[in-house]
């Protein structure tokens, strides 16, 4: 368990609910074939996006969604959903400071996981199943609900391995360090893991081509 | 919080558990493409169908569900959603008998949804969440096990706006009445919105077109 | 309630997570069209598949995880997913081997969930519900992660009937006999009927064929 807990301010967590959110709705509304989405399911689904990985997360700790205890999560992801969806064109403009934003985002909530797991008393392997599921779980939410393959286990996105590089970065400094700094400092490795991966095209590794044939029998 | 509770009779919850499992599973056995899902298969939806948007309330309130604490509900879930199944003719002739306790069962959800939310403590907008998801989460859970799109997040269902206005309803008349006099209304608003939709043919209001132009990096 | 407790050692079921998180991961690497699965989404449904039941379970009876209470379950599933995925021709000439023990752990998932379920002072349906989702669970979810039909609900699978086929044995001997009599009666029967399912190429029932024509309005 950690000696310490990393609080977050409220205005931090509530910006990563509002880039999350917003920019869930934003994907949602414009996907190819989602034109049949109405305007509650695109805010759904954006506000799905926001609060998806925390609600996972204190689902799997056996708690009430911290989401829940207060009104300002849910009206800041609401409002942020409508936003995105109705001022698509001038956010696209904003999609540098977003896409920097939703790094930022995947990195805090990868944090808060991992400490409030750890605050939970869990072992250092779930505290990192716990973490990445926090961070990546909102983008997996939003793809089951708008009935898109799950990005988060498709080729060519970066999420869970950033989170997962971050999770390690975490564990390593905090061998020498407070968790605060542990922390800080996984929330940037985080950050820079998921803009590097952009900047330089990188994919996370494909699985090793196997063999189509299945087995005679019984494997479903 | 509210300042007293509403308690349902037990027929009245098994009845709308009846109802909406009975038809989970006749619309689960008759969609197109579905030939290939099993009595059993069938069946399960069935009762997703009608004890889903309980379960979501309980799991979110960090409870053990109420359907799990004794036999009835799930007991009536599966002998519905059997008669559904395979009764599907005459049960169709009940069709408008149906559609009008499934607007029921949704207004009933959605009131036992927001007092429950409110007796653990929960706030305003958080109440309105769990009472929308309470009564709406069987058909999300229905339509995710059959591969089917969420109707929850399409054009044309009015479910969600249905259920939104009856919780408008229901803070509105709590402002100048006691709980129990709120929910009557907010149930027979959220009727009423659900029966007048489908009378008029009303659709829940689609969102703005927008390019599908994404940006070039990085929103998945 | 039970009169006592079912134990069972950790190694049996860390087995059981094995196999199943090493077949999940190699069946989510070889299916069709799956190409574009990345290395790490094939682990992590693998993951998902050996201990989705599990969490299921827990989440239904409102408890932190038991997967989440050690490292070893984890660090068990994530080396069997990686094995299945990377060594999958080996792997696959130990199919008869997999297909026995995953038989296995169908069974000692619906033992341990009926157990735990009973043990939280569930009834005798709940019990069912819980374990059969406990059994099934880890397939449900790698389904929806990897957007391949829900296999638990089409034609021509037998896990649902062999795992209800396995409870009813064991509220049967539980009559006349302790709940470790039981539980290892069940665990047998719901073993021989899969694997009967496979050898006599048994299906589950399928539903009655039913009329193409909706009602005139209001079934979704």
């Amino acid at each position: 368990m950690l000696d310490d807990v990393v609080t977050v301010p409220l205005w931090v967590d509530l910006t990563a609910v509002a880039v999350t959110s917003g920019q869930g709705a934003l994907v949602a509304g414009q996907d190819q074939g989602r034109e049949r989405l109405d305007f509650i399911g695109v805010v759904f689904i954006g506000v799905a996006a926001g609060l998806g990985g925390g609600l996972i997360r204190d689902i799997l700790l056996s708690r009430v969604p911290a989401a829940l205890n207060t009104n300002s999560y849910l009206a800041t992801a609401v409002i942020a959903a409508v936003v995105g969806m109705l001022f698509a064109r001038p956010v696209r403009r904003l999609a540098p400071v977003i896409v920097i934003i939703d790094a930022f985002a995947l990195g805090l909530y990868l944090v808060v996981g991992m400490t409030t797991a750890s605050g939970a008393g869990l072992g250092t392997i779930p505290m990192i199943f716990v973490g990445v599921l926090a961070s990546t779980g909102g983008g997996l939410i939003r793809d089951l609900l708008s009935g898109e393959p799950i990005a988060l286990v498709q080729g060519g996105t970066f999420y869970v391995t950033a989170a997962l590089g971050g999770a390690l970065v975490f564990l390593g400094v905090k061998m020498f360090a407070n968790t605060g700094t542990a922390s800080v400092c996984a929330l940037i490795a985080t950050l820079l893991l998921r803009l590097a991966s952009l900047w330089f095209g990188w994919n996370s590794p494909r699985p090793r081509t196997l063999p189509v044939d299945l087995p005679p029998f019984g494997f479903k």
